[in-house]
């Protein structure tokens, strides 16, 4: 990434006072490049002439002016940095020519300038200034405080200052951030960075959607659609791969991305998990080939977050042995579907279900929504969402269906049938249970939008801290302009969630190994609930994380090609789709509520809320205020210090809330209205919940790390994410009495030290994501203004 | 905006459980519309055949059955707003007919259902809507649930539920916030309804441009750019009335606002405030009326906030009495240009200026850039910064100069001149005071970008809101669906805001009264520190109104078409242009920390932080925990506890801020370091001292509200508003031990308890803005999916 990281092959000068006033000359006649032979010639000779050097310096001298062997750029470069670190003490008005800021950086480096302090000395300098024709107080600028490019065609002109390098290896840590997908990754990274995944932004919104369905279609073509089918279906039966194929696109076009997701995840998903072996044999491999494109059609116009009430209608027709598919009124019209504006041939469509006049809940149906030309069948009506906020790559749609018939064998039957002579039958009785088991469809895409959020926000930190620790402005008076990583709001704004999308990065992990692990249905419901939670905590921190990117990053973040503004757009959706998030946070809380009832036996869910209520006044005293009070360094980064006060927040919030639905209830409330009165207080459960979850994860990965810097790092990653989610919250720390103002102070602190501390590291460690260059930054589809 | 405001013409029939079974057939018969006369005809002779009815409940049914005189649309949404509301308590099986509903409605409104309870009675009501032709179940739902549109081009499938009317007038809520701006929005609204400044989205960049470009000059025909100038150059001398132009073009198009902003706020500002008569004469008349569409060139490539020490370089040529002006290096450019990619004919120019080898800070010189053919001129070199995140009609350009000479009148010159013979002279003699002299030009921006933040919140939280009280989702169990906004989590994340935006309204009005009522040297030094705060406050006020709109919105707020994804896009820059938020927060920091200097005579600023510190002490006693512990409700509602909270904040941060500046200082660190590690501490003195002028603003306007309804809202409004910012910041009010927990947790129960208050209220309070409803929606340029 910078030129320093080309090593010189010649030795920079010695600290000598009596070479140090020459270097800045020395740089500018090499980097100006505008003298011609002669010119250089006559300077080099000039140069050699200066008497009073020792001979090894003037050996090293020789070896920089020889114009037989010019030094290369980074060499030159190298020489810059060594100039700038020297200049760091010259007050401003020194630098006005390079002669003087040669004098200066000699007398503040320590020795006197001896000769050069001269008046003698002075003036060779400015001689060989003069040669050189360049106005010295220019050229000491730009030596100063830029790349000295010489074209409009730069686009930063900063070069990032030298950094000790890191106390790990960026390529090592990599590799423990991708311990279980180093083999998916290398199938994917390289598809990324090339046509047609590598997608120009500014393509006008019919050409980027073509675009996007060939990046499928090579998807498609390298197999990546298959990975989590069985092996029986042609797929490698790897659900986690499948997943984290997912997590590394989402470092590319989240277009892309997205129509994958649909076709493979969510159409693809259904017919595997909903269907049986006769739509398996019919249709899978025209999934995964995108022979068969398709959409997934849950949400309806006016159902979208609650589902179970869809009113699209399917009622069977025992005569002819078919489904008749009808969209009763406009507000029934599925909406949002990915694949259907444009390339969709078929639907999986979730539809209330009604057998000889009997209603059975949602079922879901395939439906041919076009034929081979592309066209809309009978009785399909389809319209485009139009323009979107975002994602402008994926063809949403519209689809009503008048009265549209297809075959018994189209429902998908793995959890409810009809048979041929019209009978309901299902091994699931109650249709709330068989709704709820029907939607498990939606797991994988949860945890796979949750990796992706991580992806994303990860994409948005190493283009903000790459920049915020390249670019400079303001200093010390007199002083070079420091490089804005350096403030301390800067450092806020970006390392704690820096630490963040480590903390998530291990989390999502854990989900996924917990979800291809998961055998009885305890495990199954735990693994659902976290799926939930993850994808809302996730697609809130990339939220939060991208706007903060985008405003460290300035005007420079407001540029389309910088790549913010785009990632902004595109993910702002996950924080709705595959479940609004703060209709999933309350599905969390509820489970945490409900897994009591289990714990207990047979109770009711409000006798599980008596039970929690009563034993709220117990749990009040299984406080440690001696403990919890300590506001030492080490007490404070103590992990089980962190976990304590995750683990009473969660507990005291569930008791709490308990005692105030209980009271509620007890009072006459109906659930619907006490629910709502605590909706508040249950989301800040379900985000203690998934917070000390988090951290649990992330624990545990810093103890399964054997490498020993790569965990100190991991840890003081942990440290910091967890102190600052402490900060956040500590109001309610201080509410409850857990914690005392001196430890929040303390925390506050601890948390701008940990910035401190990790400020020079920071670029290392975003570097570690292990995000290639060439997709950081986006190809412009256009550069002709004119366009 | 919604059908229940047109009154009916005939009078909605009794409660009567005679009546009430028939009223959905009498809905579903008339809504339909596919019913012929004859069918109609026959349906109206059956229900007349009803003989049970009293002659009176007789005779309003034949009102409503009469084939010559059918009800119009806004009787049939009356009649439907009635019967939803009957509807309320039926549970979800009795939905699956009308006739079962009609019977249903009867008895869960009281009234035993009689004649109809009666398997006749119920065989009548199946009779009829078997006549009808439509299948119950889908009509009850319709119905129950929907605008009854029929056909694909309802958007909104919705009606709002009917609430009880507001207890204030609407449009003297608005008369009340425009009090001060009648006559100016009198002059711009209709223009922004209309083209050219009524703009679709979606167009091309390029169309765009110049749509923008036609839309600015519409305004220039107006007259709207000359009301800020004095009325000897053809202004009206009416700089509030510029502002306030500023904040109602604000609810349209933002692109054509920055344009506006650019001419006629910035580079006619800078030529009117740092020229002379000379340029004014010269200039002025072309500038206001676009013949010379200008520049602000102030922002370059490596100098964004750092202004002071921009690159670009003036020399003055005593011999052709020229400036000489050149760009170093291409970190130098002049960057992000309004203006300059496309239309801009001259640059006001800041750039450093060295008269005869000497060099004397900043100063502004107008440089010509184009022909009036368009093409750059000699020497000028120019780029498009392409595209951006969002403004995507400002054409925004790069400007390199090579050496390009001006005469030497081009000097803006009221601060500083060049003689004729190559003398520099000012009347001020520090380059650094002549400086901030000069950004004075910013101030008006800065006040201007405040009040088009306020703006663009109301437009999304009008968006928002009318949204949130129509979309309904979930439900208590077996009824209809709710309206989101009735969700306590919907009402938290808009409706302080709303209170925010009414906050904001008030503090944006109080500065522009300010700003033009200025006179003293010390009242000009707050209202530029104000506007720094105000601009900051304000801009992050939008980002996250926009945001909690957009994502309260759900996948909606995600189309194109609803705005909220433009206006994010479009006002995000707003937290970085003219100034970077955090940059003026901490200018108003230490504005807050020198005016004790000032007020205590000639102390240095340290002297000052040392008073400060000492006093910190003192200061702790002044706290009365007695009073700020009480946590009943008047007293936490009261006014003067606000004010007494947000006082207390902002004085014991500036102590503790000054006493740990001091610290550093005493221990040898230079200012710059002891700074930074206090500037998130300097960032929170600037916020709260900011809110607490905003407090004051709002009780002022509460208390100078003559009109009882209206006073009594925005009071209500006020401690909202007030209640939440304690909340908010809660964690340091513990911290302090100015509030106890017991404290905290009334508040936020408060501000649970003012939001279910306002909720009814919300939909008038954002009408109350006055935004009309036509630029509440954006016009789609493409409607065509295949575009």
């Amino acid at each position: 990434m910078t030129p320093s990281s080309t090593s010189p092959t010649r030795p920079v000068p010695p600290r000598d006072p009596q070479v140090l006033p020459l270097l800045p000359l020395v740089y500018v006649a090499w980097s100006d490049g505008i003298l011609d032979a002669e010119e250089m010639d006559k300077i080099c000779r000039r140069m050699k002439e200066i008497t009073h050097l020792s001979p090894e310096t003037r050996k090293i001298m020789e070896g920089w002016l020889d114009p037989e062997n010019p030094p290369g750029g980074g060499e030159l470069a190298h020489l810059r940095d060594h100039i700038q670190e020297l200049a760091e003490g010259v007050p401003w008005e020194e630098r006005r020519s390079l002669a003087r800021l040669g004098v200066a950086m000699a007398r503040s480096s320590g020795g006197g300038p001896e000769h050069w302090g001269t008046a003698r000395g002075l003036q060779t300098l400015q001689g060989l200034e003069q040669l050189l024709g360049v106005l010295g107080s220019e050229a000491a600028r730009e030596l100063l405080s830029s790349r000295g490019a010489s074209s409009l065609s730069d686009t930063e002109g900063r070069v990032p200052a030298q950094r000790p390098p890191p106390p790990f290896d960026v390529g090592r840590m990599t590799r423990r951030l991708e311990l279980e997908s180093e083999t998916i990754r290398a199938r994917v990274l390289p598809l990324l960075s090339a046509p047609p995944l590598k997608i120009p932004y500014g393509l006008p919104t019919p050409e980027y959607r073509e675009q996007v369905l060939q990046a499928v279609q090579r998807l498609a073509d390298a197999g990546l659609g298959r990975t989590g089918l069985p092996r029986e279906w042609g797929g490698e039966g790897d659900i986690p791969s499948s997943i984290l194929a997912f997590e590394t696109l989402a470092y590319g076009d989240l277009s892309v991305l997205v129509k994958f997701g649909v076709q493979f995840g969510l159409f693809g998903g259904s017919i595997l998990q909903l269907g049986t072996e006769r739509h398996h044999r019919e249709y899978l491999a025209k999934v995964v080939s995108l022979e068969l494109p398709g959409c997934y059609a849950m949400t309806e116009r006016n159902h979208g977050s609650n589902v179970r009430e869809v009113e699209t209608q399917a009622r069977y027709l025992a005569e002819s042995e078919e489904f008749e598919i009808h969209t009763p009124y406009p507000g029934a019209r599925k909406d949002w579907l990915g694949n259907a504006a444009l390339h969709g041939r078929m639907a999986t469509v979730f539809t209330q279900l009604e057998v000889d006049g009997e209603e059975h809940g949602v079922h879901a149906i395939l439906v041919p929504i076009r034929d081979d030309e592309g066209h809309p069948l009978p009785g399909i009506e389809i319209e485009d969402c139009g323009e979107k906020v975002g994602l402008h790559g994926v063809d949403n749609g519209r689809i009503a269906f008048h009265r549209v018939r297809v075959p018994r064998e189209n429902l998908l039957n793995r959890f409810a049938d009809v048979t041929a002579d019209g009978r309901y039958i299902s091994p699931i009785p109650s249709d709330g249970k068989r709704f709820f088991t029907m939607l498990g469809t939606l797991v994988t895409g949860r945890i796979s939008i949750a990796a992706a959020s991580v992806s994303a926000s990860k994409t948005a930190l190493a283009i903000a801290i790459r920049f915020s620790d390249a670019r400079r402005q303001f200093g010390p008076s007199g002083q070079p302009q420091v490089p804005i990583l350096d403030y301390l709001t800067q450092q806020r704004a970006l390392l704690p969630r820096m630490a963040g999308s480590y903390a998530l990065h291990f989390a999502t992990r854990q989900l996924i190994r917990d979800y291809s692990a998961t055998s009885s249905e305890e495990e199954r419901v735990r693994v659902e609930a976290m799926a939930a939670g993850l994808k809302a905590y996730g697609s809130r921190h990339a939220q939060e994380t991208i706007q903060a990117c985008r405003e460290a990053c300035g005007g420079r973040g407001y540029l389309a090609e910088n790549r913010l503004g785009t990632l902004r757009a595109d993910t702002d959706v996950f924080t709705t789709f595959e479940g609004a998030n703060v209709v999933l946070l309350q599905l969390v809380a509820r489970g945490l509520l409900t897994r009591f009832r289990d714990e207990m036996g047979d109770l009711r869910l409000w006798g599980a809320l008596r039970f929690l209520a009563d034993r709220a006044g117990a749990q009040a005293a299984r406080r440690n205020p001696v403990r919890s009070r300590r506001t030492g360094e080490d007490h404070l980064l103590d992990p089980e210090t962190h976990r304590a006060a995750f683990l009473f927040r969660e507990d005291q919030l569930i008791h709490s809330v308990a005692r105030r639905l209980k009271a509620r209830v007890d009072d006459g409330m109906d659930s619907f209205q006490a629910t709502n009165e605590c909706q508040d207080h249950l989301v800040a459960l379900a985000r203690a919940h998934v917070e000390r979850r988090i951290l649990e994860s992330f624990l545990q990965a810093v103890d399964e790390t054997t490498e020993t810097a790569i965990a100190k790092e991991l840890e003081e990653l942990a440290q910091l994410w967890a102190l600052w989610r402490l900060e956040e919250d500590r109001a309610w720390f201080l509410e409850s009495g857990y914690m005392e103002s001196t430890q929040t102070q303390a925390i506050r602190q601890m948390v701008n030290q940990g910035c401190r501390r990790l400020r020079d590291r920071a670029v290392p460690l975003v570097d570690a994501f292990g995000i290639p260059d060439d997709i950081l930054t986006a190809p412009a589809a256009f550069h002709d203004p004119s366009r």
